[in-house]
């Protein structure tokens, strides 16, 4: 553990026992900095990881203070709001996910309904420069070279950091891919045929709902525990009743809930798949966006027979609009290289140089430290503002990583309505519905803190809240 | 019509009449100048025009001669090689496309099965300042507005020069997509269910039986014309005989054929899927390949109804690797959209921005020109080899556009034998099973003229003529 952790795990730990409280201020730079016999960057810093904790926040000219609300005042939901046991549904969803995403789109509304951060989160500048030398120094011989499964140099790159994440994986095992959505679309096309089923979560990713719908698979929705992820009880029961072709989930930092899955239920989840010998197809997209100590390692680090089909991009955590993700896909390598090979036969070439030269280039940690620094604390304004604003009964995640909220209005509250006067005042929000293939989660909402948190941002979450308070109050 | 066309025309006349015979020196650039009062450089465009059109060749130091085989002395075939009349087939080719393709793309093999032209005939110096200047200058918010359908100055450089070419399009109707293969699979689903059947042609492009293979549709094979494309009564006995889901074909310069169908055939074709209500996929990834005067129009270019569905790229004309495509889907322009968001979601953004800035500077015509006259000069050199080298009773095509040629071979030839025992020779063939559902054209090959006509090429099609002729010879 560094100093500055040190420094701020110290009074993170004076906060928490009462001896500092909310509206206290902090020790001055030097005064702290005199005392622990750290140089005033280090106390800078933990003071700066303090406030992406939520537990301080700075005053212009004032220094830092004890932040009003520390974590938990705002109730976290801790049951599953879809009926235990795997429901069967079949899909018919898309028409409703497309008119919410477009609605995301426009520059003009806030975008809290967004499936994307702020592109100003990421290093654009940097990896422009190495498109530019990866435009201008390319051998012609790589528009061949690099056809599917993609780059070498990229794929080793790849390699080399899932191997630091507990994956033991190598070049021939990847295959770049046109973003994670097509990597987990490929995967699913290589292990099922229509008029299969597959186990998703609930809530869950709409891009599998439509993937579902578009295959003509059905649906067996698992409840998914707003903390720890899909309940393994109830996917067992599921595995054995439906005999479905494959498993979609994600276990770190799921989209909608945010939930990230112990190591140990991965582990167990990954022996039952492997029991049952059910491909196991994993999103983990979020997977970098982590505002813990460590990486949480993915499903992928606990499979030793090949059932996981581990899929990722760039393009939440370094390099969104790039389109440039992967698959893992274990025993299913050769049959999902080849669904590529007849669908979109490769990748764009430059781009996989430029971003191999980029991680040669080292710079990519700094940048995901500063990124997960910058959502943590967005996480924390955002759980500020609902604790403000929305009504009584109002619960919320509380993500240990990405850059979604998953909030439970009061259950009179109609998701879908309020989505739409949201939008009559400029606002947009995914609604729960869209996360669901039996249109479940009607009071629920999906909120995405990776914007930055300007005065127009805090003004929707108070107009959001006042709308959603409209919601409960007794018709005149 | 330019002088330098004028004169190359006038001597062609004189080669076609006998005046100017075989082995004839042309006279001196000088002498040609002064008596036709032209400059000296438009009688070297003209000589070079000739060369291109495989009239005339130059010998170093000793001017231009007339060649030695003016066309037609290798016999074009005339008849389609499969069975009359729409025969169906379910699609089971995959393995074997697989195994030819990647025998293609070891660098050490001659790459005469390859399905890609060679990189180095494109002007990737230029497109990689493009590419530089884009990624410098981006927009970071581009990431979220070139989301499908893409960026919206491509799509008006798309739609500029689609006018020229007789196809009304504007922004609005264009999908872009991860090259055309991504274009025409996404058009393909957008308009099928599994189960169906639907119209190829026979030889057709092996990426459509791949495709039908993989979404489940069975195969309506329809006799193509070495010369005119595919037979339109045969077509219409099908569509009223089999009431297939669509129609996918390619019209200019077909691979594997390399057959143009004339305006007039395109016209009645449209007319022929309007009045069945049949959409039409249009392959025209080679249109801009032509080596007459003008671009043949595509079969979109009578589409009154919205019922062609034209899918181009850049990948074949301007930027190898770059997996920029698009589809123009008339009336399913809204579902195939759709389709693009449910399975890749976008296209890569810089390249895109790239793309739009190249057409923009104006360099692409003359890169064009450039690259039509090598490709014709090539298509000559490979008809003089093969009618040096192969059997007695070899035919091949003379496409007017493209890179492909299309050989039979004395029918007791077995085109899956010779493309191994040339790759034990360090050569790839495309065999003409590949190009056929029902494993068809067993005698036939694609050859790919696309490549520098250097020693290795030029020895390569020796070895493979000698093969061939091996093949026939009685054995001992």
């Amino acid at each position: 553990m560094t100093r500055y952790q040190a420094l701020a795990d110290d009074i993170e730990a004076s906060i928490t026992a009462g001896v500092l409280r909310a509206g206290d201020k902090l020790p001055s730079v030097r005064h702290t900095s005199e005392r622990r016999g750290v140089s005033a960057s280090t106390v800078f810093q933990a003071y700066y990881l303090l406030e992406a904790r939520g537990l301080v926040r700075a005053r212009e000219r004032s220094g830092y203070f004890v932040a009003a609300r520390p974590r938990g005042t705002l109730p976290q939901p801790t049951q599953p709001s879809a009926p235990a046991g795997g429901s069967f549904a079949v899909v018919d969803v898309s028409e409703r996910v497309f008119e919410v995403l477009e609605s995301a789109m426009d520059r003009d509304v806030v975008p809290l309904g967004s499936a994307f951060p702020s592109p100003q989160l990421f290093p654009l500048r940097r990896l422009g420069q190495c498109l530019a030398q990866a435009a201008r120094e390319a051998d012609p011989r790589a528009a061949i070279d690099d056809l599917t499964p993609g780059s070498l140099a990229l794929r080793r790159q790849i390699a080399r950091r899932a191997l630091a994440d507990g994956m033991a994986l190598s070049p021939p095992d990847l295959v770049i891919t046109n973003g994670a959505l097509e990597a987990l679309n490929l995967c699913l096309s290589a292990v099922t045929r229509p008029g299969g089923a597959v186990v998703i979560e609930s809530p869950c990713f709409y891009g599998a709902l439509q993937a579902l719908e578009r295959m003509g698979l059905s649906a067996i929705e698992v409840p998914t525990h707003p903390g720890e992820g899909m309940d393994l009880a109830a996917l067992e029961t599921a595995l054995q009743r439906h005999k479905p072709q494959a498993i979609w989930l994600m276990t770190s930092f799921q989209n909608p809930l945010g939930c990230l899955m112990p190591e140990a239920r991965k582990k167990a989840l990954v022996e039952l798949a492997t029991r049952h010998c059910v491909p196991l197809i994993e999103d983990d997209v979020y997977g970098e966006l982590y505002f813990g100590e460590h990486r949480p390692p993915p499903a992928k680090a606990f499979d030793t027979e090949g059932w996981v089909l581990h899929c990722a991009s760039f393009s939440k955590s370094l390099a969104p609009g790039w389109r440039i993700g992967w698959a893992a896909p274990g025993r299913f390598a050769r049959a999902v290289a080849r669904q590529k090979l007849t669908t979109t036969l490769a990748t764009n070439a430059p781009t996989q140089q430029a971003l191999a030269r980029y991680l040669e280039s080292g710079g990519v940690d700094r940048h995901l430290r500063r990124l997960r620094q910058t959502l943590a604390l967005h996480r924390d304004r955002m759980a500020d503002a609902i604790a403000r604003h929305f009504p009584e009964g109002t619960q919320a995640t509380r993500p240990e990583g990405g850059y979604f909220m998953w909030v439970q209005l009061p259950q009179r509250c109609d998701a879908l309505a309020l989505h739409r006067q949201a939008l009559a005042h400029g606002i947009s929000v995914a609604p729960g519905p869209i996360f669901s293939a039996s249109q479940a989660f009607g009071h629920c909402l999906r909120l995405n803190y990776g914007h930055p948190f300007d005065e127009s941002m805090q003004a929707a979450l108070a107009t959001l809240g006042q709308l959603a308070r409209q919601c409960i109050s007794p018709r005149p």
